[in-house]
């Protein structure tokens, strides 16, 4: 049993902040199960503490207290592991296969179901609008479940990406066609909107496809569905035609 | 200006818990769009809690200070309102229509989010097992944004339940046929599992059909999908056969 030093609290805490994640390029993971899915990734292990000695084998391990786990936790619950990742480098976003593009996102419990959405349904690229949640961002990180090692992400300025690309670009739009009539392609575009308001109008201009998912309840007050309800959806349509 | 008076604290804190909402038929919304759609329900409105005079056309406002307001909020950042309403009575279920059943799910927000999903779908029934989390618990009200008013909600003995329906009884499981594949009928019964352990034994027993949404990703440690987002899935693949 090792005592955690102030200096590495302090590195720790920092990394709640993405100015500290983006400087230092590390993130922190929590809890078996997500650290062992980033374990067997290409993302590389900078330092792990866990108050078990035998759940992992690795070499940077420091077995802690209860005590010490408590004061490096981000979460409520702490559960018995920490570790610090590195940001892995980016891979080339490439033009020719399906890929998630999100304008906005804030809540890192969407952006983070999004990420094991896309691991799901096969999807290898999402990129994100600069005003999207960090995706290193602890609870994004502890909601993709360990998905985040398998899906490329990138940030970008949207609307250079989108002119750029020659794929079909698809907006879920709360006015589009019933995404259940259209032939959906196998390679495309699909941009999400921000939770509150929805796509941007400089990005809904680059739309060539609105689509919606329609509405059965007969009740005009029922609030549209969440985003990451609604991605499941899409994806899933995207995804059942290549399947047949 | 008037003071929230301690009993009025009193009871309003104690409709955190379960057995005080079942012994005095009330339940707790936060903010005005959630409390708006409830107001417009048939659901009844006990008092009205508002920071706001001119928010709300009810005889029953309490005007309130930014400091009471924070005693009797249960959200983390109070949103200028708090009502307490009545919990309605049961409407019967009918045999005859798609319905959802609920096998021990535990985390209020999938709840509320399923509750939300059913309201969309204009699936009018959700029958939960009598250990799924409460429906007015305010994590799962918060949740629904209003659509709560729209479905009705029973706590039932599943396989009691279920054995009497005669309707096809479909669950969502790890190994079922593809639902891209199936021919699914306008009117059934889909039971899905808990977060953690999915449908219990009990009831896989009584299921007529299994089915299960493909994984499309290479990597089979990727976690299953969250039951909130394999809901929205499900139920739009029953609805979009209906639209066609």
């Amino acid at each position: 049993m090792i005592l955690v030093s102030k200096s590495q609290i302090k590195l720790i805490t920092s990394l709640q902040q993405k100015k500290y994640r983006n400087n230092l390029g590390l993130f922190v993971a929590e809890g078996p199960k997500v650290i062992n899915e980033l374990l067997n990734s290409n993302i590389k292990l900078h330092s792990l503490f866990s108050t078990k000695e035998h759940l992992f084998k690795v070499e940077k391990l420091w077995v802690i207290s209860e005590n010490d786990l408590e004061k490096i936790s981000f979460l409520k619950n702490a559960n018995n592991s920490v570790a610090i990742f590195e940001i892995p480098k980016l891979k080339e976003i490439t033009n020719k296969t399906l890929t998630i593009v999100l304008d906005a996102i804030r809540d890192p419990g969407n952006l983070g179901t999004i990420i094991r959405l896309c691991d799901w349904f096969g999807v290898q690229q999402l990129v994100c609008s600069l005003d999207t949640v960090d995706c290193y961002n602890p609870k994004v990180i502890q909601a993709t479940m360990g998905s985040i090692a398998r899906v490329n992400i990138v940030y970008a300025e949207l609307s250079e990406f989108l002119n750029k690309s020659k794929l079909p670009v698809y907006g879920a739009c709360m006015e589009g066609a019933s995404i259940y009539n259209e032939e959906l392609p196998e390679n495309a575009i699909v941009v999400l909107g921000n939770e509150a308001n929805g796509i941007s109008e400089k990005i809904e201009a680059i739309l060539t496809n609105k689509i919606t998912i329609p509405q059965f309840g007969k009740q005009k007050e029922t609030e549209s569905l969440n985003v990451a309800t609604a991605s499941a959806i899409i994806l899933s349509e995207f995804k059942r035609f290549t399947e047949r």
